[in-house]
């Protein structure tokens, strides 16, 4: 499934380009962030990477690869790519050495997640794949997230698949939510490949295959005993609840358990809170209530609000296209070349909007912590000392900056995953990617968890990276090329 | 990469459910419809089924989708599948009869684009993947509709794969875009795998990899100088364009011609309309303007208006994940139970809003034509007599209705492709479908057609269908289940 086409023809274009300018050996740095927390959000949550290192593992041009390329012409029907270029991809080995910030960990604009070194040639070649896969996962892990927050530690099934973006749209959505700490999915598939667990209850036909509701639920429940939650809304609500208790009572005798009910429709708050009057007067206060129905972090947190007896919320759409923003602004931009003496040359791309230039330099984003809370990242240069005393300088707003206490704890973010093109560290689990995020949120002062209006935490570049910085933005303002 | 996995788990609880209550062998039909258009829009373009049909076609349990499911437990550690059951799944053939629309088909709010006639136990197991793959591309398709539209005839290329939803979110997004009417995709596997036209420009990691603009241009036309289209942006905007004319000359005296430039920020409709003037006043007329920068269609439309002199638009984020309504609300409801007598009945989901309700009976959908305009669809059961002369009654509003003159051409939409499991007609390209949307768009109004406030197209029930739908939801309502 993997594949080097997986990627922009511009792409390849440039590739030959530097082939054919004498680039090939020239060596650089990208790093892969994005400039704005999605969702109006406080913060984001890392993921991608693992399904990324497996394609940067499995990166190959296989002949036909090379056959199709091969076939490409120019408007006026010349190759658009010649033979040699082509010689020289289908015996391409990537020798790139990343950096990268683990998947679950909280991030901020502007940090890099990634930080990609070694032959231009080949970091421009892997662009394309890299953003797709870090861009989509991250936005969904960060909504699964706020998500989670918004039901306050009941659990968050997903249930998106019929509404994914296609096939690896779904999939890949269903490993995001878990790692941004969803209970389960629905996706079958996705519990196969990545040890998701896996939850359903039934739908409408099921009831309406029957001629009455309540033989319809009692079936489901000869059918799955111990494990069957029934959806009471194919015709009158409270009556299917009724009918639900009746089941209930049913497998009770016979010595099982109704695992609950779901509502998918109506008022889900006034539905809810009547329905577990009804199983609690019954005798039934285990019965668990699943409510879905267009659920988003808001109407969740609302419901809970106004006190709806929900125990379980199914979250599809909304969840796994990110609906109120379904793409994350990712980019990936060069920030160094190495000189002929083996020095480091910083890059920088100006932008009309100061915040929208680039971070020039090799970066490394540091994270200080103080009595188990997280107080500051500091991007900083890695070919440039630190100073003693850390200021960190808010690329949005320079005017906002903070200084670290000396006593604060600190480690660096991005971890190497990979030198020359070989993996140098396992590629870790998603489930391991959960508990990151799990960890990484409690770290996080609850103002920047709020779901609107957040505390803006301090990240930013470290002071004297952003007066280098600002000292090439004001040259090359001067000195135009 | 197929496999039947994908699916929520409750389609294989409901199907071990009917296999226990003795409904292995009931025969069902389902539609697969939209309630909505999507993005305010007067038509939708369907697409999605070619996959589909390929899934379909592949459909098996392999020994390994046998094994997972056999480790699934309920909460209290009990199997969720017996034993019988899973043997069952392992020798599970379809045997299901799919007629549906072909791709590239405008389409409308209630007509089934699918229906699914066959075992309920198979029916209900393909639902979910069946969902996944034409809500998506039937949204896309849809969306680079609407995009071209605006364009106008200008060309429009898809560039979204960066910011797709997962790899296959953009390999499906960039198939649907070329059915939608895009003219190319940057998006290099999916024209090898779909035959699919692939463009590109360049970068601007490109030109900040040299030391001056003008040497990245030079060089990047050495190694395409029948294939530069140059992105002036990195720094000084015109200043690039007349660099970028430069490098046109030098390309001139070498025999070439440049292909174009790119304008990826600022104001595009001032930009391209300078931009414009000076390759024209440097006579360099046929060098083609190339947009992009979070463009859709009200902004192409918006800067056509404007007069931007802007030939090819490239097209992104907001195309390939559909940014203003990132999903369709596709749904699959079961519509039919056959009888021992092998006679059909009809099966109805009632909803608190009538619209919501379902259709029930074997559905078909008969379009008419005259005088190379459609001029109505009108959805009828096969298994009903249709009335000599026709009137269709829309479902959101009933007392809208229309009559259909007497001579008008009719055709019915929906096609056998599988019988009994087998395909029965090839898989279309979608090259085909792209043609057949073409088509289709020709023959709609041009205020259905119209981005926003489009005129409806009468599309919805045959007379008698909606006659005896009514007396179902009366009757339902009268006799509660």
């Amino acid at each position: 499934m993997n594949s080097p086409l997986q990627t922009d023809l511009y792409q390849l274009t440039m590739a030959a380009a530097y082939f054919d300018a004498g680039k090939a050996h020239q060596e650089s740095v990208f790093h892969l962030f994005f400039r704005r927390i999605p969702f109006q959000g406080g913060y984001a949550i890392a993921a991608g990477l693992g399904p990324a290192l497996e394609w940067l593992r499995d990166f190959h041009f296989r002949t036909e690869d090379i056959d199709y390329l091969a076939t490409l012409r120019t408007k006026n029907g010349h190759p658009m790519f010649h033979e040699k270029f082509l010689q020289h991809l289908a015996s391409l080995r990537l020798a790139l050495d990343i950096d990268a910030v683990p998947e679950g960990s909280a991030v901020f604009a502007h940090e890099p997640l990634l930080r990609v070194q070694g032959l231009i040639l080949h970091a421009q070649l892997v662009e394309t794949a890299l953003l797709n896969l870090i861009n989509f996962q991250t936005l969904i892990a960060t909504k699964a997230a706020r998500v989670c927050h918004a039901a306050a530690g009941a659990p968050v099934l997903e249930f998106g698949y019929r509404r994914a973006q296609g096939a690896d749209g779904g999939l890949s959505a269903s490993r995001a939510a878990w790692i941004g700490g969803c209970s389960a999915t629905s996706n079958v598939l996705a519990g196969k490949i990545h040890g998701i667990p896996v939850r359903g209850t039934h739908a409408h036909s099921w009831v309406m295959s029957f001629d009455d509701e309540q033989e319809a639920f009692d079936r489901y429940a000869d059918a799955m005993p111990d494990n069957s939650t029934l959806l009471v809304d194919t015709y009158d609500t409270l009556t299917g609840v009724d009918r639900a208790i009746e089941t209930a009572r049913r497998l009770r005798a016979r010595g099982h358990q109704l695992s609950g009910i779901r509502l998918d429709s109506g008022d889900l708050a006034w539905l809810s809170q009547q329905a577990r009057a009804r199983l609690d007067a019954a005798g039934f206060p285990e019965v668990s209530i699943v409510a879905s129905n267009d659920l988003d972090e808001h109407l969740i947190e609302s419901l809970r609000h106004q006190n709806a007896k929900i125990d379980v919320w199914g979250v599809g759409t909304n969840l796994v296209t990110a609906a109120d923003q379904p793409a994350l602004g990712g980019v990936y931009k060069l920030a160094a070349l190495r000189r002929d003496d083996g020095s480091w040359q910083p890059r920088i791309k100006l932008s009309e909007q100061r915040a929208k230039s680039s971070i020039p330099g090799r970066l490394q984003v540091r994270r200080f912590e103080r009595d188990g809370e997280f107080i500051g990242d500091a991007i900083y240069d890695i070919d440039e000392p630190l100073p003693p005393s850390l200021t960190i300088v808010d690329p949005d707003e320079p005017l906002r900056s903070k200084a670290i206490p000396h006593d604060a704890e600190a480690i660096d973010l991005l971890q190497p995953f990979m030198k020359q093109g070989e993996l140098v560290r396992e590629i870790e689990s998603p489930t391991l990617a959960r508990n990151r995020c799990q960890q990484s949120l409690t770290k996080l002062h609850p103002a920047i968890l709020r779901l609107t209006h957040p505390h803006r935490y301090a990240a930013g570049m470290e002071q004297s990276l952003h007066e280098g910085r600002e000292r090439m933005i004001q040259q090359q303002h001067n000195t135009p090329r």
